[in-house]
C-alpha cells in the first residue's frame, strides 16, 4: 500500500470554490444519472402515456431540492467546522437521535458505493452491451479498486477530481443545450429506438395517487449526496462558511438544471426504462448517435459515479472515527493506518458494499429504495437538530432561521414517510428493521466501553501492594529436556513449585517417578490417578482443590512446558494437552498461565534453548 | 457416547469358530453382492452375448481364491498373534514396504466402508426404487450411524453379528439351491424383465483379450476381505491358529459356492447390469417374485454389507494405533477414548469414507477399481513377506511353505498388474498417485518424532542448573487497574522489571508518564517514539536490542497486561496489541510470554481480581 507516512505528514489542503465543487459534488450531481430513470421505471407500469407525468414530478423534486438546499445553507453557517447529521443530532437532539442519524449515514455511505459503482457499470454496459452479463462482477472489481486506492490515501488527488466532474457537467449541459436547440428550432427530437423493450411482468395499471407518489419517491434519489458540502466546510479557503455556502447554492442550481433537462429530453425522445440500457444512454444515443460525443458522455458518467463512490470512502471512515471516539463503534475504527487513513473503516465499507452488490446482482434499481430511505432519515434528523438549535440559542435572526429549517425538516420528514410507504415492499422495510438493530448494537458497545473504563479507573485505588511469591503448579507429561527447562524457569519464579503428573498407566507412572527423583531437583511431584485416561479433568480437579484452600487474592501460576516444533504442522503430531489446560483456565479467575517454550530444530542433534 | 469406561474394563472375548466366522467373514462374503455384477458391467460393452463369458472368468477367480486362501492359511499359522499385511511386511520386508502395505490397507479400509455402505444402499434401492435418487445421502447417513455406534464401542456385540451373516449365507444358498433345482428339473429359469435397460454410452465393441482381462479384474473384487481372519487370530478359542485356519477354509468354500452360484444364475436368468437395480436383486426377483423371500434376501444383503463396513471400523483404528505406536502416524491416533475405542481413528475413517461417497455420488461401481488395487497391493506384500520369512527362518517344511506363498505372491502381483493396467483410467491411477504420497507423509512424520525424541532425550544432560532472576519487560498501553495488577505480578517474579510504552501522540505520552510517576511503584518506564503509529514494531525493535545485549542462555520474560471482557464479543472492541505481541514472539527463541488477565464484569462497579 505504499511506504508508511508519519503522523506529522497530515496536511490539510485548502480548496478553492472551483476545486471544492468538484470534490464535494460528485455524489450529488452523479445522481442525475439514475434519478429520471427511476421515475420512469415506476410510471411505465401505467403504460407509455403515463411517462409524461415525469415532468411535473421532476418539478416537485426540484422544489424539494431548493428547500433542502437552503436548509443545509443554514447548517454550513452554523457549523463551520463541519456539520454532518451525526454531529448536528448529537449536539441538539441527544444520544439516541444522534445514533439513528449515525446509523442511517453509515448505511447510506455503504449504499452510495454500491449504487454509484453499479450505476457507473450500467453506463458502460449501456454503451458496450456485451459486458452486461458481467455487471455484478465488474461492479465488485470496481469496488475493490476504489478500496485499494483509498487504502493508499487520496490526499494528493483533489485536483484529479476536477477533470471528470467538469467533463460530466459540461457533457450533460451540452446534451441538454443541443437537445433544446433542436427541439426549439428544428421541429422536435428524433424518437429513440429501444434495442431491448422492457419485459415488464406487472400488469398495466391505472394512474393512481399511490403510483404518482411512488414515482416521486423514486425520483427523490436525485437528492442523495447534497449534504456533502456541509460535512466538509473546513476544507474551504477562508472565509470557509461563506465560500461553502456559495458552492452549495451553485451545486444545487447545476443539479436542478441537469435533472430537469434530462427528464425533459427523456420525455421528448420517448425513452423507455429497461434493465439493459440507461435512460441517459438512450438520450445521448438519439441525439448524438453512436459517435464520440455519446462515448464521452457515457465515460464521463461512469467516472463521476466512481468519484461519488470515492467520496463515501472518505465519509464513512471519518464518521466511524467520530463514532468510535465517542465510544459507539469499536476502537479499531479510529486507528490511523500506515498511510494515514482509517484502514479498517475503508476495508469494512468495501466489503459491505460488495456484499450488497452481489446480493442485488449489481442492479442499481433494486438498491435505490433503501438508499433513499437512509438518506432522508439523516436529512430529517439533521434539520430537526437545526430547529432545536435555533430555539435553544436564540441568536440573531433565530426565528427566520428556525422557520427555514422547520420547512426543511417537515418536508424531508413528509418525503421520508412517502418513500417509506410507497416503497416499503421494494426494500424500504429492510432499512426499518436494520437501523434500530444497528442503534441497539451501538448502545451495547458504548455500555461495554463505559463498564471497562469504570473498572479500570484508578480512582479510589489504594497504594501499590506487593504480592507474595506465587504458588507455581507445573503439569508434566513425562520427564525430558523441555520439562527440565520449564522447571528451571518455574524455580526462578518462586520457591513454591509443585509438579503434577496424570497417571494413565501404572508402568509409565513408575517410570516418571523414577526419573523425577533423579532429575526433579528436589521439587515435589504429585501423581494424579486417571482411571478414565482423561488428562485434563484430574488437573482441573486438583487446581480446584487448591483454589478452595487459597486466600481470596492469591494467584495460582500454572507453568506449562511446551515444545515448539520447527514446522507448523509439527503441532498436529502431538497431543495438545498444554493448549487444552490453557483453554480450560481461560475464563477462571485467579490464574496466570505461562507457556515455557522449548524450541525444536529440524536437525536431530542440535542443542536448543 | 455413553458413560466413560475405565482402562481396567478392557476384556477379550474368545470366539467359537461359528461366531468367529460371522465376525470376520462379513467383509469377504458380502463381496458376492457386487463381484458378479462388476464382471457383467465390463462384458456388456461387447453386447449381451458376451455376458456368458462370466462363467469361465468366475472359475478363474475361484482358482485365485483358493490360491490366496491357502497363502493366508500359512500366515495364520506363522502369526498366531495376528498377521496383517503391515505387520508381516514390517517383520520381513523392512520399513518402506511395511509403509506401502500400511498405506494400502488404510486406504482399503476407507474403501471397504464406502463400497459396502453404497452397495448396501443399492440393495435397498433395488427393492425400493423411489429411494434411488437419495442413495448418496442415505449412504452418508449410514456411515454416520456406523461411526457413532463404533464410538460407543462394540465389544459387547459379537453375537449380534451372527444373525444377519447366517441369514445372508442361508438366503443366498437357498436362492442358488432353488435355482439349480428349477434349472435341472423344471426346464430352465424364467428370464428377468429389466425395469430400466442400461443406457450405455460406450459403443458396442468386440470381445478382446483386454476386455476379458478387464472383466477378470472387475471380478477380483470378490477377494476383498479374505485377509480379515489372519488379522484376528488371537480372538479365537485355543488352539487359536488351528481354529482360525479351519474357519478360513470354510469361509473360502462358502465364498466360492456363493460367487459361482450367483454368476451362474445371473447368466441363466439373463440379468443385465444397470445402475438402478443390482444383479442380485434381478436374480432374486426372477426366482422368488416380489414376495417375502426376495425382501429377506435384499435386507440380509444390506445388513451383511453394513457389517462389512463395521469391520473396517475395528481394523482401521487398530492399524492406525500400530502405525502411531511405531511413530508413523500422529500420536493422537493411539489415544484410547472415554469408551475404550480409538476415537480419532473412527472419526477419521467415517469422514474419509463419507467424502469418497459424496465425491463418487454413492456409486459402488465407480469406487470398486480403486478398492481392488489397494487390496491387491496388500495381498502381494503380505505374501512376499511370508516368502522372505520362510527363506530366513528355514523352519520345518520351509520349502513347501515358501512355494505355496510364492505362488500366492506371484499370482496376486500378476493380478495387481492386470487390474492396474486394465482399470487404470477407471480410478486405479488415483491409487498409484496416492499410495506413494501417503508413504512420504508417513516417513516425514516418523522423522519428526525421531528428531523430537533426540532433542528431548536426557542423555548427556548435565546437572540441573539454577536460573537467575528473569529480566521482565512489560509493555503497557496506559496506566489503569489492569496494568497495576500485572505490575504487582511482574514484581513478584523478579526485581528486574521495565515497563515499555509506545508513544504515538505527545499529549498521551505526557499523561502516561505523569500517571506512572504516581502509580508505577518506582519501576523504570521506557517510552518508545512511534512516528508511524505502529504499536508492534517499536516493541519488537526494543526487544531485539535487549537480545543483542543478553547472555546466550538468558530468557526475556514479557508480561502482557490483558483484560478479559465478560462476553466473548468484548474482545472485538479492543485493539489486540497483546495478542499481536504474543504472535510476533511465538517463533523467537529465548522469550517467555505471560498474559496477566484482568477479568471484567458486566456490572460497572464491582471490584475484580
Amino acid at each position: 500500500m505504499g511506504d508508511p507516512l508519519a503522523t506529522s505528514q497530515i496536511v490539510h489542503e485548502k480548496l478553492t470554490k472551483v476545486k471544492a465543487l468538484s470534490v464535494f459534488s460528485s455524489d450529488a450531481l452523479s445522481s442525475v444519472a439514475y434519478a429520471t430513470e427511476e421515475i420512469l421505471f415506476v410510471l411505465i407500469a401505467a403504460g407509455s402515456a403515463a411517462l409524461n407525468l415525469s415532468i411535473p414530478i421532476a418539478l416537485a423534486i426540484a422544489t424539494l431540492l431548493i428547500i433542502v438546499g437552503f436548509s443545509y445553507f443554514q447548517t454550513i453557517h452554523a457549523y463551520p467546522k463541519g456539520g454532518g447529521a451525526y454531529i448536528v443530532a448529537s449536539d441538539n437532539l441527544g444520544t439516541v437521535f444522534a445514533l439513528i442519524a449515525g446509523a442511517a449515514l453509515l448505511f447510506s455511505y455503504i449504499l452510495t458505493v454500491s449504487v454509484s459503482i453499479s450505476a457507473g457499470i450500467a453506463a458502460i454496459t449501456s454503451w458496450l452491451p456485451s459486458l452486461f452479463p458481467y455487471r455484478a462482477l465488474l461492479a465488485v472489481v470496481g469496488v475493490a479498486i476504489v478500496t485499494v486506492i483509498n487504502q493508499r490515501g487520496t490526499s494528493e488527488s483533489a485536483s484529479i477530481f476536477s477533470v471528470p466532474t467538469y467533463i460530466f457537467i459540461l457533457g450533460i449541459l451540452s446534451l441538454i443545450f443541443y437537445g433544446l436547440i433542436r427541439w426549439l428550432f428544428m421541429g422536435g427530437l428524433p424518437t429513440v429506438e429501444i434495442n431491448e423493450p422492457m419485459h415488464t411482468n406487472v400488469a398495466l395499471q391505472g394512474v393512481t395517487l399511490f403510483l404518482v407518489l411512488r414515482a416521486f419517491s423514486a425520483g427523490c434519489t436525485a437528492l442523495t449526496g447534497i449534504e456533502a458540502i456541509s460535512d466538509g466546510v473546513p476544507a474551504f479557503r477562508p472565509p470557509e462558511a461563506k465560500n461553502a455556502g456559495k458552492t452549495l447554492l451553485t451545486m444545487i442550481a447545476i443539479l436542478i438544471i441537469m435533472f430537469l433537462g434530462i427528464t425533459f429530453l427523456a420525455s421528448q425522445v420517448g425513452a423507455v426504462p429497461n434493465h439493459a440500457e440507461t435512460v441517459l444512454s438512450q438520450i445521448g444515443r438519439s441525439l448524438f448517435g453512436y459517435g464520440p460525443l455519446y462515448v464521452v458522455v457515457q465515460i464521463a458518467t461512469a467516472l463521476i459515479l466512481i468519484l461519488a463512490a470515492n467520496t463515501a470512502f472518505a465519509d464513512f471512515p471519518r464518521l466511524s472515527y467520530f463514532m468510535s471516539r465517542d465510544g459507539f463503534l469499536p476502537r479499531q475504527m479510529g486507528n490511523l493506518g500506515d498511510r494515514l487513513v482509517y484502514s479498517n473503516g475503508i476495508t469494512l465499507l468495501g466489503i459491505a458494499a460488495s456484499i450488497l452488490i452481489l446480493f442485488f446482482k449489481g442492479d442499481t434499481h433494486s438498491l435505490l429504495p433503501m438508499y433513499a430511505v437512509g438518506v432522508f432519515i439523516s436529512f430529517t434528523l439533521s434539520q430537526m437538530g437545526m430547529v432545536r438549535r435555533w430555539l435553544r440559542l436564540r441568536s440573531g435572526g433565530w426565528l427566520r432561521n428556525a422557520v427555514i429549517n422547520s420547512i426543511g425538516s417537515i418536508s424531508t420528514f413528509a418525503v421520508f414517510m412517502v418513500i417509506l410507504i410507497t416503497r416499503f415492499t421494494q426494500g424500504a422495510w429492510i432499512v426499518v428493521l436494520l437501523i434500530p438493530a444497528i442503534v441497539l448494537v451501538l448502545l451495547r458497545i458504548n455500555r461495554h466501553y463505559q463498564q471497562v473504563a469504570a473498572q479500570l479507573s484508578l480512582e479510589r485505588y489504594g497504594a501499590p501492594h506487593r504480592m507474595r511469591n506465587p504458588q507455581v503448579i507445573m503439569p508434566i507429561s513425562g520427564v525430558h529436556r523441555g520439562v527440565l527447562k520449564a522447571l528451571e524457569f518455574a524455580r526462578s519464579l518462586s520457591p513454591d513449585v509443585t509438579a503434577v503428573y496424570v497417571e494413565t498407566s501404572a508402568t509409565e507412572g513408575e517410570e516418571v517417578r523414577r526419573k523425577w527423583s533423579q532429575w526433579g531437583d528436589g521439587v515435589r511431584l504429585v501423581c494424579l490417578p486417571s482411571p478414565y485416561r482423561s488428562i485434563l479433568s484430574p488437573i482441573i480437579d486438583y487446581l480446584q482443590q487448591l483454589e478452595a484452600e487459597r486466600q481470596p487474592d492469591d494467584i495460582i501460576t500454572v507453568v506449562l512446558p511446551q515444545f515448539v516444533p520447527s514446522r507448523w504442522w509439527g503441532n498436529l503430531l502431538h497431543n495438545q494437552s498444554a493448549w487444552m489446560i490453557r483453554l480450560a483456565l481461560l475464563f477462571r479467575r485467579g490464574y496466570i498461565v505461562i507457556d515455557v517454550p522449548y524450541h525444536l530444530t529440524d536437525s536431530p542433534n542440535e542443542e536448543t534453548t
